[in-house]
């Protein structure tokens, strides 16, 4: 494996790669870099890093594998800064939740020490910071990778390797690959969840106020998803706007049929629609993406 | 308690609430009606009614209180063939997820002997069937009823103490408030789940797999409440559907908004929606309606 991790970008995401390290201590040396004070010192309190920089570039200087978690409209600036410390034959990697920006990045920023190899452990909770993260957060999750064609597979094994190391699946694919199948799987339903969110409360006080008291009848599994880190969000959403704006015409225009069924009261029509999401549903559930346990009428 | 309760409709709430009588023992005799042989069986098979009628006009004669738990579109039918049989005094219930439709009804039918209150027990999951029900379904749920203002205080006392027999909350209102709430805290959300579902489902086949098999990035929660009953929620549809297109367009007229704003790159406004959003879910646990452990990233 490799003898000495950098972790920049200690949140949800780095956090949990840095407590599985320390947990199975399959690395000699674990380093770290946050530029946000209290993280650190959630860090420093509970001995999580071998060594706390202040700075990215000196935080990377050595390292094996360098992995960037921190938000997207952070990562060229991260890039920026390390560049002239990197190892000669180090490993580069990422988290960001948007592909196609981060290999752009990468090629623009000509890192010649360096193999760039981008990643994205899809293993989101709604809940973010250091706090959250734990070792078992990316357990039978699916790590995606999208090295480009001209990066050597014994170089992919290791992060290949690295991710299973944190209990995950691997799955090597296309950054425009990745992306679209992300825009449905993710993008789009946060999407859709903070504008149901959005769109209940847009009633007046006292209704707003009964739609709280009753919304487990549905609604409140949206504003679980809607409750998700802003900034990662924002930046998902201006990253691959292309792609999502794409998918939210494809959205309105399905809603707009749809409500021309119930306008119609067009009984065959509605039954048709449900009967095919029960479909999916059953696949979703033979991938082993879900379990058929009731979760959604819980307490 | 009601000495003699009849159960007309034996899916996921009806066979909840006999089972639920047959823990507690609280009444002396229950009676069933399905108009599905299969249900029959497996009530029969468990013991779970003391008796098991062919119709339901038979079955309501000389209870004490009548439960219709039958999709909307039965409702009528229902009340039609058992108006003829009603014990004088017998109050009659249902449980049906809209309440404006149901006070209609009940107000044609004239039913002369029976005091009528509408309920909806508000703990959908998304199973359905005899199969599915469980003796505590109800716990710790909201009941809504909407009885009309001629109704006295005491017999509504009387169906408010059975649904907290049930394990149940009650909340008395209009049917026009009932309607107005749950458009937005279910049928909505049941809109925006299918619909997103079907926006996913209709990329080519390559697509369409790698999406069910990446799908626990969001998408897997809306196939979960997709997965409803579909008789159901047509019947819902079609009986609200002045309310939920109203709502649907206000959420359409959001979306676009949103659009733009991901168009635009407008990091303040996205993330002025994500933090309101963020509060609401805020309110939504503080209300008591979820828990604020990460479940969004479940295996």
């Amino acid at each position: 494996m490799f003898d000495q991790i950098s972790i920049i970008g200690c949140g949800l995401i780095g956090s949990s790669i840095f407590k599985r390290l320390k947990k199975t201590g399959s690395t000699k040396k674990i380093i770290t870099f946050d530029n946000n004070k209290s993280v650190n010192e959630i860090i420093e309190k509970d001995k999580l890093s071998d060594e706390i920089f202040n700075s990215a570039g000196e935080a990377v200087k050595n390292s094996d594998l360098i992995i960037i978690a921190t938000p997207i409209s952070s990562f060229e600036n991260v890039l920026s800064s390390i560049k002239g410390n990197l190892k000669a034959g180090s490993i580069l990697t990422d988290t960001c939740s948007v592909k196609t920006g981060v290999s752009k990045t990468f090629e623009k920023m000509n890192l010649k020490n360096s193999i760039c190899i981008p990643g994205h452990p899809v293993a989101g909770i709604e809940n973010s910071g250091p706090k959250a993260g734990f070792a078992e957060l990316f357990e039978g999750k699916w790590t995606i990778l999208t090295p480009n064609k001209k990066i050597n597979e014994k170089e992919i094994k290791k992060v290949s390797n690295f991710w299973e190391s944190m209990g995950s699946k691997v799955k090597i694919m296309s950054d425009e690959d990745h992306d679209k199948i992300l825009t449905f799987t993710s993008h789009l339903p946060h999407v859709v969840a903070y504008n149901i969110v959005k769109t209940s409360m847009s009633n007046d006080e006292k209704v707003k106020g009964d739609i709280i008291k009753y919304s487990a009848g549905g609604l409140r599994d949206f504003t679980r998803i809607a409750a998700s880190d802003p900034i990662m969000w924002r930046d998902i959403f201006i990253d691959n706007s292309a792609l999502i704006i794409q998918a939210i015409d494809k959205f309105i225009k399905n809603l707009d049929e749809f409500k021309k069924a119930i306008s119609d009261k067009d009984s065959k029509k509605l039954i048709e629609i449900f009967e095919k999401s029960k479909d999916f549903r059953k696949s979703v559930i033979k991938a082993g993406q879900d379990t058929d346990q009731p979760d959604f009428g819980r307490k």
